[in-house]
């Protein structure tokens, strides 16, 4: 196995109102993840609220998550920022600390060009030597990827993945296909949306970067270990059972949920960044009935 | 005329490739403005780049603002920021440098819901003191505002205008009638994209924020002065004119049109922050044909 293959969970950064990462939480919620045994950690991922968090305390996260980790388990490091030089900085930080790689978003105000982005990567992997997963997510980043960009990305010396947002069942398939045909031999084809990662898996993707996983991991790598042996009925049937988890992830977002469930559970006390708002009332019960259903603690 | 009316001209803000602001080029472009006689002057709007400065620079962007202008023009200032409390600072910094407004962008990665974006704006105004202008602009915050929110954040205390992207001629009008008639009265009602603008100002609307403003001010207050003396024919005959800069903008963005015209033109010598790119050879040449013909200096 390569450093991104299998399941990267994508941990929450517990942090104060001020943007103080709580680093004794966030050691708590890494334990979970090397105990479980997960394939790699995602830190600082959009989950992880990378782009609200000063680059003090993205340091502080990083090397809180290295001591924790202690090298059982690489670490996958989101080290987007708008400018292309405090990318640059960020990803010497992540690589000084011991990061075994960085995930990186163009993240956009004025929307960007294949050539910008194609000069932003470049010049972060040539600048840092971290190891770069290309990390397309339009929904957040409004930069949209095509698969002739991440095919002239995987030949950048540096760039070694890409995490593209797994497209329904019917359309994965083909999606990877395209992307294996094009992308430099060897380069790791993984994907993000839980709801759509067991097909995406079974399709033969690389990895599975998961929300859920960063605080189930348990569950999901219940998922990942059927695929892996073959048992796609059975990787189905566990996909099945977490449909409820997925749908609130649908309604409110995957971090949304993943805060609320984290506090629920005592796992932590903290909010998502002002001005996103935490989830209250009705929905609080709704998201502990899922959990109580799930068996999720 | 209100503080909010007329033509509110938007300025690129010249820094060199770390974000330091060249505050001597700001000068000379806000002294084109101030000359020209615009009704406002709207610094670090999106032409004028301020998610990419840092705090420290766009204090010094807004206190060389404020030196220049003087008191003659009112000045507008950009405080988005994707954190609450780093826009609440950024709000109190252009306060106390002596701005008039701020122009607030709910600048989101992680997609921002009606409660939240609200939340955002009532604790800046409140915190600030600072009169609000709600900057509507899709294709950059990711974030539409409805009417409907529109008209709830007119009747927060400090919140008194709204900057919407203008939409196509016959739409302007009603589109300016919904909010009329949901918004509170005396709220100030503007429109954004220069190629719409004309036909949205003759449709009654309060003000035009504008980036060909920004650099050839005299162009676009003939639009407005013709508007304003009821003379719609002589608007529209000027803005027939100014086509082929609008078509340069749709194709390359008005930001880096505007970038390359000034450094063609000499007014200023600066790039847009990386990973934005300066445009280069063919479409230089076609930038410097489209001012010749429309006679920009």
């Amino acid at each position: 196995m390569t450093t991104l293959s299998g399941l990267s969970a994508f941990s929450i950064t517990p942090a104060d109102e001020h943007g103080r990462v709580d680093t004794d939480a966030l050691r708590g919620l890494l334990r979970r993840l090397t105990s479980a045994g997960v394939h790699s950690i995602g830190l600082l991922g959009s989950t992880g609220s990378f782009p609200y968090l000063t680059r003090a305390e993205r340091r502080r996260a990083v090397e809180t998550a290295v001591a924790e980790v202690g090298g059982r388990t690489p670490i996958l490091v989101g080290i987007g920022a708008l400018r292309t030089d405090d990318a640059v900085l960020l990803a010497q930080d992540a690589k000084a600390a011991g990061a075994d790689a960085g995930l990186l978003a163009p993240v956009s105000y004025t929307p960007l060009t294949d050539d910008e982005v194609f000069a932003h990567f470049a010049t972060i992997a040539q600048a840092s030597n971290l190891p770069l997963c290309v990390y397309n997510n339009p929904g957040t980043t409004h930069f949209t990827f095509s698969t002739d960009l991440v095919a002239r990305l995987s030949r950048v010396p540096g760039v070694v993945a890409v995490k593209n947002p797994a497209p329904a069942a019917d359309a994965v398939a083909a999606h990877l296909r395209a992307l294996r045909t094009k992308a430099r031999a060897g380069f790791s084809l993984g994907y993000s949306v839980d709801v759509n990662a067991t097909e995406a898996m079974l399709a033969g993707a690389d990895a599975w970067y998961s929300v859920a996983g960063g605080l189930f991991p348990e569950a999901c790598l219940g998922i990942v270990r059927a695929v892996t042996s073959g048992n796609a009925d059975e990787a189905r049937r566990r996909d099945a059972t977490m449909k409820p988890l997925w749908e609130l992830f649908a309604r409110f977002s995957g971090l949304r949920v993943v805060y609320a469930a984290a506090n629920l559970l005592g796992i932590c006390r903290c909010n998502p960044p002002r001005p996103i708002l935490p989830l209250s009332g009705a929905v609080l019960q709704e998201i502990t009935a899922v959990l109580v259903k799930l068996d999720l603690k």
